[in-house]
C-alpha cells in the first residue's frame, strides 16, 4: 500500500535531546519519509529551539533530506495534520526540577526527578498540559501517533490513555538500555539479544533475556558476583548498581536503575545528600552541561550530533523513539518496550492501569505479550506504585487537594504523613503557578 | 548458536495426512535439519504406517534428504530423546467416529467429530491416551515440545497443559486456512495478511484482519453481502456458510466454520440429517476416501504428495505444524495461532483455560498477544463452551460419570437432560472398552 | 433513633396482587408505621385500580388502620416524598403476554413470561419505563427505596442499578417460596430454615439448606428418589418438577422452578405446545383469573384479601416485599434474598452484573454475603444468561438494533439465526408501539 | 437440634489473658454448655498454668458451674474430641518478644510485636508450631473450630486456612475495641453500634460506622477535630492517635492503631526509641506487670478476674472469644469480624489471601459480608502488606531463605535491602534455634 510521507510535530522541540531525534530520522530517510518537521517550543524556550531549529536544517541538509524543518510557538498549527507527535517538553524547566531535587531532600526523602515526590511534582505539573495536548490532538490530528518522552512517562502516558481519546505510546530509554547493556556484557550483538519487562516505566523488572531465542538471565544474574572489568561497567549501566547476590538471588529477575530507590532508599538517600552538600542538585548540573551543549549547537560548521550529547544522560532516546515510528509506519511486527494499557497483560494489575512492557509494534499500534500473574515478592511494590501513580493522575484531573495528599502518602517513598503533606505543601507553593490548581 | 539436528516423533503416523508432514519437512531441508523421523502407531494401523513408512522413504529420496524414517508400534522408544513429538493420532479409528456422528444424531442433536456430543466422545477416548503419553515424554524426552493436532484439539491440549508438565501447543488448520482464504478473496498476497483470532479452537472469532497492517475487517464483512463468484468461494471456505449480514453485523466479527453449529444449528441439523440418510456418515465417506488414498500411496512410483489428499479436508495442517515447528527451532518470533493457556489474554475467562489465540513464537515457546476482554456479545458462549471443556477433561482425569454427565449437560447442543444422559449412556456403551472407566 | 411514618408508592397499583400488599402492611402495622399509600397506574387501568383502592381502604378500615391510601394516574406526585417505590407494572397488560409466550411457540422455542425471546421482549417494553420512573425518583424522592417486583426483575433490576442512582432491591417470590417448601418437606418450622442462593434472578441454585445451622442439603436432594405424599408435593413446588437422581447428584444443588427450560427445554416444549393446543396461553387463562377476582374485589362485603387471590401464581409476593420494607426500616439485619449488583459476591460473574443472592439488610440497604467461584458445572450456562440479560438492557438503553439481536442470539433458547432474527422481528411488530425504538 | 456439651482446649493456657475466657464461659453457662475445659502448655509454662488452673477451678466453683478444668503438657490429648481449640501461645515467651522489639531499632526501624521485622520474626517462630497443632486437629478433631488469638493473626490464620484443612476463624481485640470506643464516643449503647472493617488484621479501615443502622462515619470523622475531654480518650483509644483532619479527610475512613505505624512511621520511631532508652522494651515491662498478675492469681482468696487485668492490653479478648464461640455453637447469625479467606470479599486482593472483615457467624462458621474494590488510596498499602504476609508463610512453610528475605524486602517498613537482610539474619540468630530452619 502507498503511504504518504509524514508530518512530526515535536513538542518541546528546543530540548537538547532533539538533534538525536533529527539523527534517527536522517538515517531512515531511505524507508521512513519525512516531510515536515515542526519543532515546537513555548516563549521561554524560544532561543533554544531557534538554535535547534537552524542545527537541524544544518544536519538536513548535510544528509542530503528534503524536510522542511520549522520552530513554532504556535501548538495548535503544529499539531494539525501531524501523523506523528512527540512530547518532550519539561513544565517550569530545569529550575522545577531543581525544586523538585531538594525540596523533598530537606526532609530526608529522596529527591528524584521522575520517581518520589520530585517525579510526583512533575507529573502535577505535567499532565495539565499533555491533557490540553491531546484535546488538540483530537481535533486537529484525530489520526495522529502521540509518542510520549516526558517524565514520568509511565504517569503522563497514564493520564493520557484514561483520559483522552489519543492513541499514545510512552516511551523510555531504560529497556533499550538494558538490552544493550546485556549484549555488551555477553559480548554478542545487540540483534541478537531480547529482554522482557514486567512492570511499570521506571520499575521494568527484567524477568527473561534471551540471545537466539535460549534464555540467559540465570548466567546474567550470576555475573553479579564479583564481575570482571569489561563486564562489570555493563552490568552498572543496566542497574546502576552492582546488586549483592542474596539480593538478585531472592529477586531472581533484575532491575531497572531506578529500583535502587526502592530496595537502597536508606544509602541512595545518603549518596544524594552528599551529593547535594557537594555539587548543588542534578538539575544545576545538567544545566551547566545544557549550557555547553547549547554553545556547540549554535556553531554554523556544526551540522551532526555531538558526542557530547551522550553524556547528557539520555542515551537512545533518539533510538527507542524513531524505531517506533518506523515499526508503526512500516508495520514492522517488531517487539518494543512501550507503557500501554495493562487489559490483563499482568494480570494481578488493574485492567486500565498503564504498564511498560513488551509489545508487538504494527501498523495498528502496539499489542501487549501476556505476562501472566506477577511474582508476590513484586507484586506488592508494583502495586503500590501503580496505586500511587493513579491518585497522581486522579489529583491533577481533578484537581483536588485532599486526592493530591493521598497520592503523596501512597508514594512508598513517603512513611509519615507530617513529612508527606509538609513536602506537598512546599512543593505547590515552590511551583506556583503550575500547582495552584491545588491551593485551596 | 549451533544447534542439533532434530529428532520428531509421530504418534498416528499412519494416518492419511502423513505425507504432508513429510513434504512439509522436505521443503524446509535446508534450515531444519531433521534427522530421524519415527512414526508410531498401534497394532490395528499396522498396515497403514507401513505403507506411509515406505512412500515416506520414497519421497526423502526423491528430495535428496538424509533423514531416518522408520515406523515403530514401540512408542517410549519413539519419544526418547526426541525434540518433537507430533500427536494426530484417532483412539478407535474411523468406527469411532462414525458412533460420534450417528448417535447423537438418533436424538436430534448435532453429531459431529469435534463438537457436540460426538467431539465429546472422542475427547473422553483421547484423554487417557494423551496423558500416558505425556508421563512417557515427562520421562524420556522432558525438554520435547509437543504438538497436537488430534482433535478436540482445544480439549486435548486443555488436558495436557492443566494435567502434565509437558510443554505442549495445540493445533488446527483452521485459522491458517481463514488466513489463506482472505487473502484470496482479498486478492493479495498471503504474506501480506494477518488476521487475529479470538476464543477458543473451533470456536475462534476474527476480530481484525490487516492487509500491510491496515485494518480490513468492515471491509471483509461486507464482502458477505453477495458476493460475486471468484471471492463468494473463498468467503465460504472460510466460515462454510455465507452469513446474512444482519447477523455479520450484529456480530461484528467474522466465525470459523464450526460456529454454523452454534448459530444456525437447527438448519445444521436438517442438513445433517438428510446427509446421513442419503450417503450415511461423514466418517464412513473418509474411510472410502481414505482407502483411496492409501491405495496411491501404496504404488512404489508415488515419491511425492498426490494431490487427492487435499480433498480429504484437512488442508494446511502440515503447513501449520511445520511452520510451527520451524519457528521454534529458529527462534523466528513470527506469529502463529495456537492453543495455549490463557493466563490473562482474554481477561474474562478462567487464567488456565486453554484458548486459541495469536502468540508470538520463539525459541522459548509461545507468548500470547492481549486480547483483553472478549465483547458480552460473545463472552456467554465462549464461557460455557469452556466450561464444557474444563468438565470434560475433570471427567476422563477423575473417571467420574457424576462430572461426564455435567460436562455433557453443559454443552450448548443439549438443552435436555433426558436427552443428554440417554446419549451420554449410549456413546460409553458403543465405546467400550476405550469408556469402560465411566461406567458404573 | 425516632423515625417518620412511610409513604408507599405502588406503580402498577391496579394488579390482583396488590391485596396481599395492603395485608403484608396491615399485618405489621404496630412496627411499620405507613400514613400514606399511593396506587399508581395508567388510564387502561383506570377501572382495576379503583376497584383495587376501594378494597384497600375496606381492608385498612377493618384493620383499625390510619393509613391515607388513593388511587392516582399522576405518577411524579405519588414518588414525590415516597419513602418506598414498589414496581409490579406489566407494560402491555395480559395481551402483550399472550404475544410473549403464543410468538415463539410458532417457531418451535418455549414462549415464557419471564425467560426465552418472550421474556426478553417484556424486559425490552419495561426497560424504558422503568427508567423514566427512575428518573422522577432521581429528582422527587432521591432517598427512596425501589423495590422491583416487575418481571423479568432480575433485567429489570440490572437496567436499574447500571444506568440509574436509584437505590433499588429487585425482588422475586421464588426464593422465598423455595424455604417454605423446604420446611414443609422437612416438617420443620419455617423460621428455622436457612437457604442459600447462588446466580440470577429465575436462575438461582439452592447450594446450601440448614436448619438451626446444620447442613440439610444432601437430605433434600435424596428425598427426590421417590418421595412419598406429603413430601413429594413440596418438592414439586419447590422446583416445578421431580427431578431424577442421577440429575441431582451431577449437579449437587437444588434448583429453581425455571430450570426446567434450561435442562428440560425439549419437555418442556412438548408440554407447552399441548398446552396452548388445548388451553391457549397461560396470559389468557391468567385473564379470566383476573376477571373472576376483580369481580370478588368489587364486592363492597370484601374486606380481606380472597383466598383464591393464591391460585394466581404469586405467593409470598408480599410477604417478600413488605419483609423487605421492614427490614430496611427496622434496620432487623435480616438475611433476605435479593437482587443486587455482584461486587465480587460470586467471582466468576461481571463485577457490576445483577444478580440474585442472600444479602443482609439494614437500614443502609442490602450487603451481599459472599458465595466464591460458582462451580463450573453451572459457571457456563450463569455467564451466558448474563451475558444475555446485560445485551438486553443495553440493546433497550442504546435502543439499537444490532444489540437486540446479539441479545436474542446470546439467549440459551435460541440457536439458529434464522429462527432468532424471525422471532425478534416479530415481537417487535406485535409490539408496536412498545417496541418501536428497534424498528429501522 | 439437641446439642452436645463442649470441649474446649485453649493452646497456651498459661497466659495471663486466660481468666478472661474463663469469665467469658461463665457468664454464658446458661446457654454455652461447656464440660471440659484443657488448658495446654509447654514444660517452660507449667508453673504459670498450674496457678491458672487452679484460678479458673476456683472461679467456676464460686460461679456454680460443672466444668472439667484441668491443664496438660499432652496437646494432642487435649485436642482430641475438641469441639473448639483455641491458640493463644508465643512461641519463645516474652523474651523472644523482647529481641522482635529491640533488634529492627537498632537499625532504626520501628520493633513491634506483630508489625514489620519484629512481627515477622513471630511469624517465623509460630508457623511451624500451628501446622504441627493443625495436623493433630485434623487427626484428632477433624469437626473442631480453631480460633486463633496468636499474633500476627492474620498471617498465622493465613498459614493455617492455606495448608491445612483445619476450619479456623482469626481474631483480635480492636475491631471489637474499636465498637466499644465508637459506642463511648457517640455516647450511645455499644449494642446500637455497628461498624464495618476493609483490610487485614492490624490494616482494619472503618468504612463505615452505623447507629440503628445510621450511617455517623462522617460525624466520627469530624470529631477529631478538636475532641473534648470525655470524647477524645475514646477517639484515642480507638486509633492510638489522634489523627490530624486533612488526613482523615483525605483518607475517609477510620484506622486502627498500627495504621500509626504506616502512615507515621518516623514519629512512631522517635517514640518507640525514646520508649526504649527510658524504659526498655514493652516486653520487658509486660514481663513486669504478668509477674505481679499471676502473684494476684496465686491468692486461693481469688474467684474471678482481677481489675487489674484490664491494662495488660488485651482488653476484649475474652470477650470477642467467646461470643464468637458462642454465635457458632448458637448458630446465631451475629456479625463479627474476624480473619478468613478473602474469595471475592474485597475484589482487589488475592482470591485465597486471608483478610479481616465483617462476617455472619453461624453454625456454619462464618460467611463475609461484600465489600467490593478496595479505594485506591488504601489498595497499594494492603496489597504490599498481604504480599509481605504471604511471602511470610511461603517463606516458614517452604523452609527457604531466599523467600525469607523476599517477605522481609516486602515489608513496608524496609526499604533498604542491607538494613533488611542485616535485621533478618540478626534474628534468625537470636531465635534460634526457632529459626534454625532459614539457616544455611
Amino acid at each position: 500500500m502507498k503511504k504518504n510521507p509524514l508530518k512530526i510535530a515535536v513538542i518541546g522541540g528546543g530540548s537538547s535531546y532533539t538533534p538525536e531525534l533529527i539523527e534517527g530520522i536522517l538515517v531512515r530517510q531511505d524507508h521512513l519519509p519525512v516531510r515536515e518537521l515542526v519543532l515546537v517550543d513555548v516563549p521561554m524556550g524560544a532561543e533554544k529551539v531557534s538554535i535547534i531549529e537552524s542545527l537541524a536544517r544544518r544536519m538536513a541538509a548535510k544528509a542530503g533530506a528534503d524536510i522542511h524543518i520549522h520552530a513554532t510557538m504556535d501548538r495548535p498549527s503544529a499539531i494539525r495534520g501531524a501523523d506523528f507527535v512527540i512530547t518532550q517538553f519539561r513544565v517550569g524547566g530545569l529550575d522545577a526540577r531543581a525544586k523538585d531535587e531538594s525540596i523533598p531532600l530537606k526532609y530526608d526523602i529522596i529527591g528524584q526527578e521522575t520517581t518520589g515526590p520530585g517525579g510526583y511534582a512533575k507529573a502535577l505539573r505535567t499532565i495539565p498540559v499533555i491533557l490540553d495536548i491531546c484535546r488538540e490532538i483530537e481535533e486537529l490530528a484525530p489520526d495522529a501517533w502521540l509518542i510520549n518522552f516526558t517524565n514520568p512517562s509511565g504517569i503522563v502516558t497514564e493520564a493520557i490513555l484514561n483520559h483522552t481519546r489519543v492513541k499514545a505510546l510512552g516511551l523510555c530509554n531504560v529497556p533499550i538500555g538494558a538490552k544493550k547493556d546485556i549484549a555488551k556484557a555477553l559480548k554478542v550483538d545487540f540483534s541478537r539479544v531480547q529482554a522482557s519487562f514486567m512492570g511499570l516505566n521506571h520499575m521494568g523488572y527484567i524477568y527473561s533475556a534471551t540471545v537466539d531465542g535460549v534464555e540467559v538471565l540465570p548466567q546474567l544474574i550470576e555475573m553479579f558476583d564479583d564481575p570482571p572489568a569489561g563486564v562489570r561497567e555493563h552490568l552498572e549501566s543496566m542497574t546502576d548498581i552492582i546488586w549483592p547476590m542474596p539480593f538478585l538471588r531472592s529477586l531472581g529477575m533484575l532491575t531497572s536503575p531506578y529500583h535502587r530507590y526502592y530496595y537502597r532508599n536508606r544509602m541512595m538517600l545518603e549518596e544524594e545528600k552528599a551529593h547535594m552538600a557537594e555539587k548543588g542538585s542534578r538539575a544545576m548540573q545538567v544545566k551547566a552541561i545544557e549550557k555547553e551543549l547549547f554553545e556547540k549547537y549554535k556553531s554554523p560548521h556544526l551540522c551532526e550530533k555531538p558526542k557530547e550529547l551522550e553524556q547528557r544522560g539520555g542515551a537512545y532516546y533518539s533510538e527507542a523513539a524513531i524505531s517506533l515510528i518506523d515499526a508503526i509506519y512500516g508495520d514492522k511486527g517488531e517487539i518494543h518496550t512501550v507503557n500501554l494499557q495493562n487489559r490483563g497483560t499482568i494480570s494481578n494489575l488493574p485492567y486500565n492501569a498503564v504498564i511498560e512492557a513488551n509489545a508487538i509494534i504494527g501498523a495498528g499500534g502496539a499489542t501487549p505479550l501476556v505476562i501472566g500473574e506477577m511474582p508476590t515478592r513484586v507484586a506488592g511494590l508494583v502495586n503500590e506504585v501503580k496505586a500511587y501513580e493513579q491518585l497522581a493522575v486522579k489529583a491533577a484531573v481533578e484537581q483536588d487537594y485532599d486526592i493530591a495528599l493521598s497520592a503523596m502518602l501512597a508514594n512508598p517513598f513517603i512513611n509519615d504523613y507530617e513529612v508527606g503533606k509538609t513536602i506537598l505543601d512546599e512543593l505547590v507553593e515552590a511551583h506556583s503557578p503550575y500547582l495552584d490548581y491545588l491551593k485551596r
